[in-house]
This record gives structure tokens, sequence and C-alpha cells, in this order.
């Protein structure tokens, strides 16, 4: 389909500049859109232990390594190591090796020579990047059935542009999920919407979106709708729309076993769920309880799931986002047995304190048990397949699933969808959020650190649960995220049940709050135009300040600003009881301190370092030269905003 | 006994400048040492809400809250709660509460006008500082028999001078104590040790001391060696100190229940043990399988205990470490039962999945669990009390016990000690080590962050596992971390079973680690008479730069840089990928690069912002104006540095 529209000249430029290796018998796992022909040998630059399966390529003391997508740290990624393997775990300190998502490119450079990796395999992979050796990057699949991509390029957005066409456009949203949204785990009833719509009305902050987190289901039955709590849904979800307000539904990757419930029955009826060795179906739990898990990777069962989001469709529903899909799972129930079984044992005998240990450590992994991602198959491409050989594509299948079903039965209608789970490839079906962080000043820093990342991979509709979704957030917190979360194309506000409350207007400085959230709303117009910009071109739409300034070796190092968009730069306070930041200029830029879209300070900085003032309720952005930057006159809902009726702050080129 | 040291208007200058406010019946703690007649009523500044026990206090825009000691986040501890209530968790990121200390000590500045709080209780206290109410800070004792201190002063430093007035001096080491020490949980053997002690020498590294954690024990029993992997243990104590080596014996708190063996046979005879309100002894948990706990707090059992020590010092021990003294308890006895039955209720119903949360937490809730801290009492001043409410005492009270043996037993020897768990008035007889930390660039940030509040509470001789007890360092973590380490007084690298091993001999840049270790050593005649000057003066070994240069704004916010005695500022570098920082020099100082203690680069630089390169196996430090730093020539141990022979770099006052 896609090569048809390449000439024939640039598909030849194109296998200049991308090679293929293969090893073993890679699954076909739809990361890619650009037919490329094997080399033979090994992969250029890298050397390749055949017993051990490990790639590896000696670090020039210059390289930088970029990439690798939603994972913790740095922008450069040297010094750690990371395992691509779709990860729960909410508590991503800077020691985790795996998130939840697998984004297997890297980009190397050392501002002379630089090149990217893109390793197509969807079991685990580990990238251990000068972590065992600091000057030694390896590659190790664990199951080394592996396409391996070397992308060649002059500059480092340059590969970027050129692994993207390899793996397809990426997905673009309705224009309203730019808009800002709030969500919470705990919105039990259609009566707490309201309120929290009411609550952002009174003080007139804009809201697009109201997500809604698995409380609105009947005992979290994927595509139902508790009727008592949520009665006459549709007519709640015209309500809310009427209120210029969409309400956004989650989708969970499991499946309630309960009789008489449809989903359940079909999918079993059918044979669309995940089975076991032995042909039965593999009961696991999460919310619902005991859940099959559809079968994504099977052609007939996606489509069968994607199906069902009509219900919901059809209830006027545009957005949804796809939980779970790692899949978390609680326990399976043969796990559970076992872990019973093992806890006789320790109890009839007398524990020493290494038994008991054992014994914790029994019970504390019943959790998204490795063993239990080696229980259960898919029926991939018409192949028996365990799960564990190709675990990261789960979301992202689960992701194409809705997105096909949309294209399939709606057509005519844009509709919003992210995940948490994601593999390189399920950017052209959806966006992503980076799962359950916390409400820590460091994972604020993480966020931001993590969007070049997440971009490169072709994510460019993503952002993270703005003020933190586990823990209890501070109001000064939750101000410093917002401004940086304007900038996020996924601007949502998320915590969990059992935290503190964090809705905007519940925090004393409600003026403030307001004037950061017009502001987003003021910069809808540029922010929509660049990511529009970076979609169709396989660009980036927030870009470290080093793939626009290769030339300034202080550029190497800078990872707590960004480049958004072809205009701007932003600085965002990142920590506790600061009121200024230090900021790098590689060249005179134009710094605006915005209070307000209508107030703000503009001051042209030479080139080099700033200490730079940032109350608690002021942003800094920085215009580049020859650069404008258009604002409109925020207003409550996206769509009502006047794309003709722009302000333009222009920092001619001096 | 300290009374009669001081003068009649000393006395008078005190007692206008501490105000002590008595709530209920408060313990005799020994955190002071002066006697301070009562006030009557409230806290000056505060309100005193009865109902609750809330003391609150409304915070001006401006001020500064610096202190509570070994606490997670920045220096400033505005914008989070804490609670003091000594707690084994290695897993302190900045949204924990409750670390392994308790020091009540708080000084509140606005640059005009200071104050300082002391908060004498003993069990939980709540220091709510602009958390729930970003403007109020509020402390909240569980149990109100509360000596609450009120300390007034012109200055930070005159302040914490008065509060240490109050609270007695500080402990000091012996001086090889300022050596470098190497620790490992998983040193089984002597060999193990000499293994150590060569591969330091090899390279010509120098140390002083490796710290045996519990595996030298027999079965984890407290003063017993293991004959078989120590034999002749004497023996090869006079071995390593032949070699210029001390070894330093960890002591826990638990006791272990065995028959035959001393110490539990003559605690429970004399009946020294913690005991349950049925007046059996508390049955606990910990490394050495089932255990009671010493009752420190008893006279008589404490006075036994320390004389315990006598077995190692015989042995020729000179430093201990004492741990696990929060107390840790894995599980009770009494409690693991409990479980056991709600386990298999469990079982017998059908989980849903609530009741899954319910089961895993039932299991993961069993160590340091609340309830236990109910369980046992201590005999205090003569009374039956119950464990939680003088909880915060049983570290301080242990360490008390060993150090007050040390003064009987063989008072011409000076003993190393420092513990884990603390209380204010621990100061007076040993130091503290931050815990278990992990191998993270926010641990290196939170120790550099750590150090002025436990400075103020007293602990001067303190510092924390360098590289990183928990999860697996990096070499680049490690040569920052050890840069910093060089300025702490307790210098240690320490680290966990299981983890990466990463005594310094171990990595690649052996150079690199030989010449930051030699740099400590040049540095000694400096860091001991900073130390001793802090202790004789009730000073700061390590202190904020507000404290001395209050009359610059921009130090209200300087949280990554410390002065290190009177002559030096240091500023650590504590990221990942970074070869330099920003540094912010209220005055023109000189700054020297070190890269080995006779290769560096000297500049003067005026005072302002500077960003500074920084390689990966640089020092920086900035002499102050006027200053001069002495520096030895390394010796490989302390005892034979050549205090006579120093060289002298000079910054005259401009």
């Amino acid at each position: 389909m896609y090569q048809k529209y390449i000439k024939e000249s640039e598909q030849s430029r194109l296998s200049m500049m991308i090679k293929k290796y293969v090893f073993g018998n890679p699954y076909e796992t739809g990361a890619t859109v650009l037919p490329v022909e094997p080399a033979g040998g090994i992969p250029e630059r890298f050397r390749f232990a055949a017993e051990t399966g490990t790639f590896s390529y000696t670090l020039k003391e210059k390289d930088l390594v970029f990439g690798l997508g939603e994972t913790v740290r740095g922008i450069n990624k040297r010094g750690w190591i990371y395992v691509s393997n779709n990860a729960d775990d909410p508590e991503h300190n800077e020691n985790r090796i795996s998130l939840y998502a697998s984004q297997n490119f890297l980009l190397v450079d050392d501002g002379t020579e630089c090149f990217g990796v893109f390793v197509d395999n969807p079991g685990s992979v580990t990238f251990d990047i000068g972590y065992t050796d600091p000057d030694v990057l390896s590659i190790h699949p664990e199951y080394n059935d592996t396409s391996f991509y070397v992308i060649e390029g002059e500059t480092p957005a340059g590969i970027v542009g050129t692994f993207r066409e390899l793996i397809g456009k990426s997905y673009v949203p309705p224009v309203w999920a730019f808009g800002y949204g709030q969500s919470r785990w705990g919105y039990k009833t259609a009566e707490d919407i309201r309120e929290v719509a009411a609550g952002y009305k009174a003080l007139g902050i804009p809201l697009d979106m109201i997500y809604m987190d698995i409380d609105y289901m009947q005992d979290f039955k994927d595509f139902t709708v508790n009727p008592e709590r949520f009665p006459e849904f549709a007519d709640f979800v015209r309500e809310m729309k009427a209120e210029g307000i969409r309400l956004i539904p989650i989708i969970d990757a499991g499946v309630k076993m309960e009789t008489g419930y449809d989903v359940y029955e079909e999918g079993k009826a059918k044979g669309y769920f995940c089975k076991k060795e032995n042909g039965e179906d593999l009961v696991a739990a999460v919310w619902p309880g005991k859940v099959h898990f559809p079968d994504f990777l099977n052609r007939e069962a996606s489509d069968w799931f994607g199906d069902q989001y009509q219900v919901l469709t059809d209830a006027g529903i545009e957005g949804f986002w796809n939980d779970m899909n790692e899949p978390a799972i609680f326990y399976t129930e043969d796990h559970l047995k076992e872990v019973f079984a093992q806890i006789k044992e320790f109890e009839q005998k007398e524990l020493d304190i290494w038994g008991f240990f054992e014994f914790k450590d029994v019970v504390g992994s019943i959790a998204n048990h490795p063993e239990d991602y080696r229980r259960f198959y898919h029926k991939f491409h018409g192949q028996k397949v365990r799960h564990d050989k190709v675990h990261n594509l789960y979301g992202f299948y689960m992701t194409k699933s809705a997105a096909e079903s949309f294209a399939r039965n709606c057509p005519e209608k844009k509709i919003l969808l992210f995940s948490r789970a994601s593999y390189t490839g399920m950017h052209r079906y959806g966006g992503v959020w980076t799962g359950d962080n916390c409400s820590r000043w460091s994972h604020l820093l993480m966020n931001i650190q993590m969007m070049p990342g997440l971009n490169m991979n072709g994510f460019l509709y993503s952002g993270a649960d703005i003020g933190g979704f586990g823990g209890n957030t501070t109001e000064d917190l939750m101000l410093r995220w917002v401004a940086f979360g304007i900038f996020t194309p996924l601007f949502r506000n998320h915590s969990a049940l059992g935290t503190r409350e964090q809705e905007l207007y519940r925090f004393e400085r409600k003026e403030d709050f307001k004037h950061l959230i017009e502001l987003r709303y003021a910069l809808i117009p540029y922010i929509y135009r660049e990511f529009l910009k970076a979609a169709e071109t396989n660009g980036m739409y927030m870009m470290p300040l080093w793939f626009a300034y290769r030339e300034d070796e202080r550029c190497r190092e800078v990872e707590d600003q960004l480049l958004v968009g072809d205009a701007l730069m932003i600085a965002p306070v990142y920590e506790q009881n600061k009121t200024g930041r230090y900021v790098y200029l590689p060249e005179s830029m134009r710094m605006l301190r915005f209070r307000a879209y209508n107030d703000y300070d503009s001051e042209v900085l030479p080139a080099g370092d700033h200490y730079v003032k940032a109350a608690l309720n002021e942003v800094l952005v920085f215009l580049r030269p020859g650069c404008e930057l258009p604002l409109a006159t925020p207003a409550r809902h996206v769509e009502q905003i006047d794309e003709k009726q722009l302000t333009r702050i222009i920092f001619a080129k001096p």
C-alpha cells in the first residue's frame, strides 16, 4: 500500500539509508510499513556474539545515545540498562529497567557521525548502554528472532525522519484532544462527573474532556455502563457534550468471566481468548476479578473485540484510553493455587528467617509473575505463539483493534485513542500516556525527559498524568507540572483513588491555575500546527536542544530544556521551593515570562547562561530568532477558539 | 553536672533565648542537658488546638524552614509532611514521610526574623510544613506529652548554637575514623576481608577501616564470631591492624533466642528483655530468626548489654555500628500466627479482587507492622511504658548503652560508634549513617541535602552509604558519590548482598578512584580541624549557603552547594552524563578543580553565576576570601599523615 506512493528514486534513497539484518525467524510485528530487503551478515558497526545472541558496539567517548521512548533517567540514555518488557510497575524510579512501553529505536551521535538502530523483536530485549561496561552498548534479545535495522543519515533529525518513514505516519487525534482533560480513578456516578464539570465551569477554567476510569462500568466489565450510577448514559454523554465536554471512557484488556455477559459468552464461544498449552482459556485476575484475555494478535478476535467499542461510540463517545494491556496480571488462577499450596508448606515447617523471606516473596511476587507470561498462547498469523515471545505486542494490538474498528465502523468520525502499553508501530493507531506515575518532582522531570524519546519513536500524542497518579500531590508540584503540561499534546490531570484530590479548582491558587490552562488554550493554534507538521513530515514535536544546535558542545548535556515545534524552547521549573532556574541559550532568544496569556514579560536575552526568575505562577517560553508565536484568545473549549484572531509575538532575526 | 560550668549570667542569657513549654507529662528523654524552667501558656508564635493537640504557625511568604535532620527532599523542608517515627524503609523516595531517624529540631527564617523549635517527644510527631496548607506549619504529636522548646536568636547559626547548648556537645570519633572505610554485606570469611584489604593495597588506595556486616557472627548472634570463618579472631584483628586497617563489626538490636547462648540466657534470667502486656518476653524475628529485644531504656539492662561489647573490645575491636535498632521487626510471633489464620480464611472463601488485595496486603505488611510496636513495653525510669510512646528512643538508648560501657570499661580508648536509628540526644554518644539507601543519583543528592539538617541536630559524624546500599551502582555514580563523600565525616562505601560489587578496585578507572581517596586524605587536616571546631563551638561542619550569606536573596534557594567548615564551599555533580554544572558564588572565590591532591586548576571567579566544567574525575572546591586550605601529603592510613607537612592554598581577601 504505502510503497506505491514512494517514487523509485526515493525507494532507492531509503534503501541506501536503511539496512535490515535478519536473525532467526522474526515475527511480522507490524512495526514497520516500508519493505526493506535484508542485507546479509552482521549489522554495520556491531559485533555479534552468536553464542549469546548479543550485538555490541563500542561507544566513542563523545557518543550520545538517544531514544528508547518511555524509559527512566535522562534524555541521554548512556550509563544504564533497559529491558523492553512491558510492565505494570507504578514505582518507576530511576533504578527501574522496564516500564509500560517497548520502543526499540536508539540513536547514537558523537556530533560528527550518527546512526540509528531499531530492534524489531516483540519479546524481551535488553539494552545495556554502558551499564556493564561504560564503553559498550550491547543489545540482547531474549529470543533472537529479530529484524535489526541500522539507519544512516547526516543528522539526528534526518535519521529520525528516515526511521519514521520506515515505521509509518504518526496518529493524529481530533483537535479537541489538544484541550485540557480532567481524570480521576473514583468518579463513581454521573453526579460526580457533573460536579467536576461544574467546578471548572464556576471558575471559567477551560476543559474539553472528562475521563472515566473503571468506576463507570458494571463490575468492571468492558463495554458496560452501570445503569444505576449512570442512568441513560447516551443522554448523559449528550448533556456533557452540550457543556462542551467529551467523556472519555477507559477500556481494560481483560474480559470478566461471567455467565450471561455477552462479550464473555461470545468470546468464549468463538475461541477468541488466549489459551493455555492444554487448550483451555487462561484464567487471570484483574479489576473485574477473574478474566480471560482477548487474543488481539488473532485477526478475527481483534476485529470482534474492536467491534465492541460500538456500544459506546453509538452512545456518542468519541474517545477511549486502553489500559491494563501489558497485560497486567494481578494473579492467574493456576499460580494462585500454587501459592496457597506453598503457603501450607511454609506454615507446616518451622520458618527460619530465610524461609520467612521466601514466604513473603512468594506472596509479594504474585502480580505480573514472569512465569504467568509463559502460561498462555496466541494465534498469530495463524501460528500458535507463546505469549512471552510476542509480549510487547499485546497493548499495540489491542489499540490497533480499536483503531481499525473505528476506521471500519465510523470512518466519518475522528476518535481519540491512546494506550498504556505500547510497541513501535502502535504510534500509527493511537497515542500513549506514560502510565501510573507518582506525585513526585522527579516524575515531573521524568515526564520532561521522556518526551523526546517518545517522539523519536513516533509517539507524538503523548503525555504523563499531570500532578501524578499515585501518592499525594502538593499545590506547588501541581502548578509546575501543569506549567510543563501546557506543552505536551496529551494534557491530562489524573490521579488514583485514595490520593489527595487534585482537580485544579480544589487548590488555593485558583486564578493561577486558570491562567495556566488559558495559556494552553492560547497556544493551541501553535501546538496543533507544530504537531501536525511533525506528524506529516516525520519530525519531532518535542526535541532535545542538541538536535537543533549540534555545533554547540554545551547542548550535549542540556536535558531540562526542550524545543517545542520550530519556534519555541521551554525551560520548565521542576524543583520544589524554587522561584528561578538556570537556562542555557545556544543563541539569542526572546524570553517570554507568562503569568497569563495576556500578561507576560518580554526580554531579548543573549546567547549563553542565564539565571532566570520564574515564580510559581509563571511559565518561561523562549522564542527562537526569526520566529513568531501566534496566541489565540482562550476559549472554554478548543472548538471555540477563533484561529483567525491571533496575536503574534515576533522575534526578528537580530 | 553541666550547669555548674555555666556562669549565672550565661544561664540567664540562655533562659532568655530558650523557652520551654510543657504539655502533659513528658518523658525524660535525655535529649537535652540544660535545665530550663518551663514557661506557662502556649509556645510563642504558635496557636495550640487543645482538642487535636496540634501546634500551628502561619508561615510568612519568605519563611525558609530548615532542620529535621535525616529526612527526604531538599534543605528547605517547606512543601512536604514528615513524621518522626523511626522506620526501616530502604525505599526512601521523595514521597516518604518517615526514615530511620527522628531529629525534631526545626529552624524558621525569613531573612529578618528567625526562631528554632525543638519538640522533645519520643513518640510519633507529625510535621506538616506547608503540605496540607502551603502557608501553615503544623506540629502534631501522636501523644501530647511534650516538652516544646522555642529558641530565639538573631541568626540561623546563632539559634543552632543555642539549641546545641541545650542538647549538649556532639560526639567526636577517633581521628582514624575520618579515613575511608570499605563495607559490604557479604564478607563471609577472614579471607574475604583479606582480599578487600589486598585489593586496596595493590593499588595503593588509602583505607582505614573494613566494616563487618552480620556475616561475621555465628548465626547472627550479637557478640559472637563464627569460629570457622573467622578463626582466632583476636589474631585476625591484630593482623589487619598491622596492615593499618581497623575492623568495625556491626551489632544488631535483637538477641537470638537460643538455649545456651549466654547473652540470651542471662538477659532472660535477669528480665532484661522487652515484655508483652502479659509479662512474657516479646518474640520478634530479625536476622537471627526469633529474638528478644533488650530493654535499653531500663538502666540495668542497658548497662548489662553495653558490657557485652567487651568481648569484642577485648579482641582489639575499636569501633562498632549499631543496626536494626528502630527496631526493625521482620515479624512478631504473635502477628505471624494471626496472619496464617487470616490466610486460611482467605483461602476458604472465593477471593474477589478486593479480597485478593487484602490477602496480599496482610502478607505484605508483616514487617515493621504498626500493631507490633504496641505489643511490648519498657521499664523506663522505673515505669512500665508501652513501646510506641517512646519508640524513637530505642536506637538512641542502644547507642548510649554502648557508649557508656566504653567510658566505663575502657576509658583510655576512643571508640568509633554510630547507629542507624537515632533521636536528638544520641548525637552526644555516636554518629549516624543515613540507613539503607540505594544506588541512585537522587540518593546522592539526598545525601548532600541531608547533611545540614543532621548537623543542626548535632549529628556531625554522619554520612551515607557511598555508591548506594541497595540496587546496582554504576561507575560514574560511584565516581561522583565518592567525590562528594570526600567531604562527609563518615566516609564509607557500603552495599548489600546480591548487588553489584562496588569496592573501588573493581572499576575500570582505578587511578581516578585512587586520586579521589587520596584527596580525602590530603584534606583530613582541614576536615578534622573544622569538625572539631564545630563540635566544640556547637557549630555546623556542613552548612547551607544561606546561613553565611543571609543578605543574599539568591542563597535562599541554593540547595546543591554546601559550606564545609569556614574556608570551603563545595558544588558536587550529582547528575548522570554531566561534565559540568552551574555554581552560584555569593562572593568572589578561588575555584580549585582537583584531579588529584597535587593536580588541580586554580582560578579566581567573581561573585555570580558560573557554568563550570567538572569531568568525572574532577572535584570542585571553592576557597572563600581570606581563607586558606591546608593540604597534607596523603598516606595509606590517617595516622600516617604528617600534619606538620602541609601545603597551603591561599585566597587572600581581594
